[in-house]
C-alpha cells in the first residue's frame, strides 16, 4: 500500500496505471503532472488523479511511488528535474517502450538515484491515445517486462514485482539489451512495417479506390498504423540498430519469396509459407513464460 | 429459387455459401463435390450438402446454380471436367481471390458456354480452412465483387447480383484487371508480408524467445500469416506481376522510412508516420462504396 503516486504524464498509459492502482486499493492519493495544462484538469476531472501538480518535481513532492509515462525522448528531461526528490525509499518506474535508452538516461541524470528506478515495460496499448481512453483494466492479464541493473535496489525490484503483479500482470525480468532485441523483432518492425505499407498504399493514385476495397485481413493488419506517430518516431528512433537488424532479415525473407513468385518455384515458395503459416498457427499468446 | 445447386469444392468458402443459400431458402437441394472423398462425405454428414457426388461433373448434372471453390490453381481443369453439362441458363460462379487468371481459365475451359459464368470474389474469410467451419453467416455483411467480361450473359449477371444480395452481401461490379490490381495493394501484399514478416521471425536463433513475448500489436499484425499455405501460393503466383509491383512500393516506402531513421531525419519520419497514422485513422470497412 502506497500513500502517494506521483503521474508523471496523464496519457492512456499513466492515467490507466492510476486507474488500476486506485481500482487495486494500493495507493491513497494521486498527484498527477502532464506538459499539458488541459491534460492534467481532464485527468482530474475524471478522477485518474487527485490532485493537479504544476510541475513534474511538485508531481513528485511527497510520492513513494512514482511513475513516469512520458514519451521515451522525454524521460532524461523528466529524471534530471525530480531528481532532488528521488530518496533511496522512493519507487520510480517509467513505461517505455524502449530500454536501453531508457536506463542510460536514468544512469545520467539519476547518478546516485538510479537505484530507486526500476524500468518497466507492460506490453500493453492501444492504437488510440489520451487520458480519455485511461482504462482501470488495461494492464490486466498482460505481461510487464521489468530490466533492473546491477545498480537497481532490490527493494525496488521486489515492490515494482508486487505492484504489478497485484493489478494482474505476468511479470518478467531481463537485461535492457535483451528486452530491446526482443521488441524490435516483435513489435518495432511490425509497426515500421505497418506505417510503411499504409503510406506506401495511399501515396498510390488510386490508393483510395483500392482501400475502399480492403476486407477484414487488411483491418487487422493495419490496425498498428494508426498508433501514435510521435511516440512510434521516438521508439523507431530510440532502438534503430536492432530495429534496422530486423528490418534487413524481413527485407531478405521478402525478396527470397519474391524471387520464388517470380521463378515459379513452387516448392520453395510452398516450403517458406507453410513454415509461416505454421509458426503463427502454433503461437498464442497464452504460451507466454518468464524469459531471462 | 433454384433447384439445384452444384457445390464443388466442400471447404470453407463453398461449405459457407451452401449453407447460406439453404439458410436463405434459395436452394432446394445441395449436390456436392469435393477432391478429397472424406471432405465429401463430412459436408453431408454436416448437412452441408445433401448427396455427395462422386465426380465434378456428376455435382453439375441438374444443377442450375454452380459453384466453383477449388483453389484458383484447379480452376481451369475443373471447368474443363464440367463444360458439357453447362447450359445458357445455368448460373455459375466461383469465389476465387484473383480474377484475370479465373477469366482467362474459364474463355479457354468453357468456350462457347463462357457466357453462363460469372467470376465472383466474395470479401471475406478466415485464417483456417476446412469444411469444419464453414459458417452460414460468413457472406454475410461482406462486399462481394462480380468481374463480369463482355462475353457475359445479362440473366446469369442480374441472378448473381440477386444470390449475393440475398446473402446480405454489398454487391459491386468492376473489370478483372482492376480486381487484381486492387487486391494485391490491399491483400495479397499484406499476407505476402506477413507470411514473410513470421518467416523471418521464426527463422533466427532466438526467435521462439521473441515470439514468446509477442503482445496484441503482433497478434492481429500477423493474423493473416496464418493463413492457408497452399491457396495462398496459388494466389501470389496468379496475381505475380501487380503483387510484385505493390511490393515494390511497399520496399521503396519502408527503405525511405530506414533512410530516415538512420540519418535521424526527425521531420521527415514523423511526416511520413503522422501520413500513414491519419490514413489508416481515417479508414474503416463501414466506408465501404461501389467501386467500378
Amino acid at each position: 500500500m502506497f500513500e502517494q503516486l506521483g503521474l508523471i504524464g496523464c496519457g492512456l498509459m499513466g492515467g490507466s496505471f492510476a486507474l488500476a492502482l486506485k481500482k487495486a486499493g494500493l495507493v491513497k492519493q494521486v498527484v498527477g503532472y502532464s506538459k499539458s495544462p488541459s491534460t492534467t484538469s481532464r485527468a482530474r476531472q475524471m478522477g485518474v488523479i487527485d490532485i493537479e501538480a504544476p510541475s513534474a518535481l511538485l508531481a513528485v513532492s511527497g510520492a513513494d511511488i512514482v511513475l513516469l509515462a512520458v514519451p521515451v525522448a522525454a524521460t532524461e528531461a523528466t529524471f534530471k528535474s525530480i531528481k532532488h526528490l528521488i530518496s533511496p525509499t522512493t519507487l520510480v518506474m517509467d513505461v517505455g517502450s524502449t530500454k536501453r535508452d531508457v536506463v542510460d538516461a536514468a544512469r545520467r541524470a539519476l547518478r546516485e538515484q538510479v537505484g530507486s528506478f526500476v524500468p518497466a515495460h507492460p506490453i500493453t496499448g492501444k492504437e488510440v491515445s489520451g487520458v480519455e481512453f485511461a482504462d482501470a483494466l488495461l494492464y490486466s492479464g498482460k505481461n510487464v517486462i521489468l530490466t533492473p541493473i546491477e545498480r537497481t535496489l532490490t527493494k525496488q525490484l521486489s515492490q515494482a514485482v508486487d505492484v504489478w503483479t497485484a493489478l494482474g500482470c505476468n511479470v518478467l525480468q531481463m537485461s535492457p539489451e535483451s528486452h530491446d532485441a526482443t521488441f524490435a523483432a516483435v513489435s518495432h518492425l511490425p509497426h515500421l512495417i505497418a506505417f510503411a505499407m499504409m503510406h506506401g498504399l495511399v501515396s498510390q493514385p488510386q490508393g483510395q479506390e483500392y482501400l475502399a476495397l480492403a476486407g477484414p485481413g487488411f483491418r487487422d493488419f493495419t490496425r498498428i498504423a494508426a498508433s501514435d506517430p510521435h511516440m512510434w518516431r521516438d521508439i523507431l528512433l530510440a532502438n534503430k540498430e536492432e530495429l534496422l537488424a530486423q528490418s534487413q532479415i524481413f527485407q531478405r525473407t521478402l525478396q527470397a519469396m519474391e524471387a520464388m513468385i517470380t521463378s515459379n518455384n513452387i516448392d520453395g515458395l510452398t516450403g517458406m509459407l507453410e513454415h509461416a503459416s505454421d509458426s503463427r498457427a502454433d503461437w498464442s499468446m497464452a504460451s507466454l513464460k518468464p524469459k531471462t
